[in-house]
């Protein structure tokens, strides 16, 4: 330790330093671009697929929550933390998602981090698909169960695992919508294979509700999945809903066991009441008008469609989500900014955002998408392409 | 597996079940009880130090913030959930608190994971304290770094764990004021050793920031250790500023290291407009109120000192957090229900709350408490007493 030791504390974090040179020459540095209020630019990566979020009615709602209920929660949901506001919430969610209860966490990322830890334990197995999302597998990595990643969407290989745990308890993991490719996970099949080994089932539905099924119910609904006893949802309150926030949906009893022992629930300070207002008016917003959900999918599937034409190498979006392959991390980021400079916002996912280390234009439909909007869209993106991104 | 793969779906989640009757024959369950939007009891437990959630410049702040930039950020940090309203949060933040740079996150628990595990790994030995908060403590285990947990506020163990790690590097983690009694770190002291051994100091200034220091830029800067170059501080936005989220605070590499390598800022979605509108009016009331943290202080001294008379055993508070202990998890339940049956909220903290496994009351002091609502609280918290509560 004698040359760390000799370091002035100006050198403390120079290896910092190291490690950025390394991801800017691989083109994985980060740059955040504040946006305006009223952006300019035609949005193709939010995850606000059907506009909530600047709606009146909805900001309308947050706006009078915080004004009665207060800016912030004041506490964690065990202590001050809990208000009417919060309960009407999770018993309206839970009822539009025909299930028994729902419980309300201050971000997605602690809600999908608390049920994957609470769910399953040292005494389980989990067996989840390789494409979850981030948080997901940093809930398996803190969950002390026996955790085996699993080649994406291979039901004989999780069926393998379940018939051959060691573990007397396991829990299956996978998104219903894939966050990157938008491609979606054979639910029934899934919830199938989980039954003939009594084993749970827990769905991030983050890109399905508000999107699929009936009415925006989701994908965990529409695999007809909704209330089953041995299922879990993770529903997002920052995307379709327009809020922040993350919800857990399921069984009463699994709601009171995640109460009891999820550790970012407990010990986080609960959502703002002007989130919690916001999902229970989008929620609202949904119920009125069942018809938003599909326009979603619909200009996600135009978009890659368009896209295909002009051989561009795209996933088959099956929700609002899609991508577009980039020949490397750095060309996607000039892709990106290209595209940002001609008025179109795109996502630019690059390792470690990426599960197969592919870089990619990462694209969102919203409800509200134009025929017109689509098209400019595809013109800019098109146009704006690296050499080599077309096959 | 046979008997586990012989049961019905009904049956899957049974284990838990079984978990709940242990938490209840224990007196570890718990019961969300959601409060009405004015709450008639005296607050002796929430968080918010300051009064400023109820605040109607600060909640008027959020509400307009709500109509203007959209009810939800719509994205990550990384796409589209950075606005100019988060970049304005952080620059004052920064100024605020005398450092280069700061980050939002959507919630103090992933703030907390997000610095941890960023700025360890697995060449790092992580030196923390035992009494952390447990985000911090999940921060931990999710780092991959050799972690150390060492006795509470042990400054030579410290020392002495420095000097005979294997690891190249090492993150020293403390809490400024920790949670559960209020008390507080050497910061000073700490900052010293971790200088002898070229190593980073990470404090959670949670219940420090907006109580202590000058004007209230909390525990590290009236450590003298604000703008430190190996010094990172994690400063709350749901508690004395009245919102939701929490923050990194440090030098600019560091802030630049977090947003390129944190999980938990990069995949979850980005702190709603209305809650970074709330921390910048309440930093703006902070600023032009100066006096207000002293008296938070000063209630928190009042109510110890008079629940010392009466002899219960109680912590030293040195900012605005302090706990009685209980006999048992449930006499605390029932002590604290009785509090609030005569109108006097307080919280009750049992394991895994507590870092000693003895349950208490865990009570807060508010800059407006007056010397009546002390003397009155004080007066049903000892009326309400369990046998054994005394000494």
């Amino acid at each position: 330790m004698d040359a760390a030791q000799s370091s002035t504390p100006e050198q403390v974090f120079d290896w910092l330093d190291a490690e950025a040179d390394k991801r800017s020459g691989a083109g994985l540095a980060h740059r955040l671009i504040p946006r305006p209020a009223a952006a300019k630019e035609l949005d193709l990566a939010g995850e606000d697929y059907l506009g909530l979020a600047h709606d009146k009615r909805v900001a309308g709602a947050a706006a009078a929550a915080a004004l009665r209920w207060g800016a912030g929660s004041t506490g964690s949901r065990l202590v001050t933390g809990s208000t009417e506001l919060h309960a009407e919430l999770e018993h309206e969610l839970a009822r539009f998602c025909g299930a028994q209860a729902a419980l309300v966490f201050s971000s997605e990322f602690t809600a999908n981090l608390g049920a994957v830890t609470t769910l399953s334990g040292a005494e389980a197995a989990i067996i989840a698909d390789k494409h979850i999302h981030p948080s997901l597998i940093d809930g398996c990595r803190l969950s002390r169960a026996e955790v085996a990643a699993m080649n994406h969407n291979d039901v004989p290989a999780i069926k393998n695992a379940l018939a051959t745990r060691r573990k007397p308890r396991a829990l299956v993991v996978t998104d219903s919508v894939f966050s990157v490719d938008g491609d979606s996970a054979p639910l029934e099949e899934l919830s199938q294979v989980c039954r003939e080994h009594s084993t749970a089932l827990l769905v991030d539905d983050a890109h399905g509700f508000g999107v699929l099924g009936d009415g925006g119910r989701g994908a965990v609904h529409a695999a007809g999945l909704a209330g089953q006893p041995d299922v879990v949802t993770l529903i997002p309150l920052s995307k379709a809903l327009g809020a922040q926030g993350g919800a857990v949906v399921g069984p009463r009893r699994v709601i009171k066991h995640v109460v009891d022992n999820a550790r970012s629930f407990m010990f986080d300070t609960g959502l703002a009441p002007a989130s919690a207002a916001t999902a229970l008016a989008a929620l609202g917003v949904l119920k009125s008008e069942p018809e938003l959900p599909e326009k979603v999918v619909l200009n996600a599937s135009r978009i890659a469609e368009q896209l295909r034409d002009n051989k561009f190498q795209v996933s088959e979006p099956q929700a609002g989500v899609l991508s577009v392959r980039a020949p490397s991390a750095e060309e996607a980021v000039a892709w990106a900014a290209c595209c940002a400079e001609q008025g179109v916002r795109v996502g630019c996912f690059r390792p470690p955002a990426v599960p197969d280390g592919v870089s990619r234009l990462r694209l969102t439909a919203r409800a509200s998408l134009t025929e017109s909007d689509v098209d400019s869209a595809v013109k800019v993106i098109s146009g704006s392409a690296p050499r080599g991104a077309t096959s």
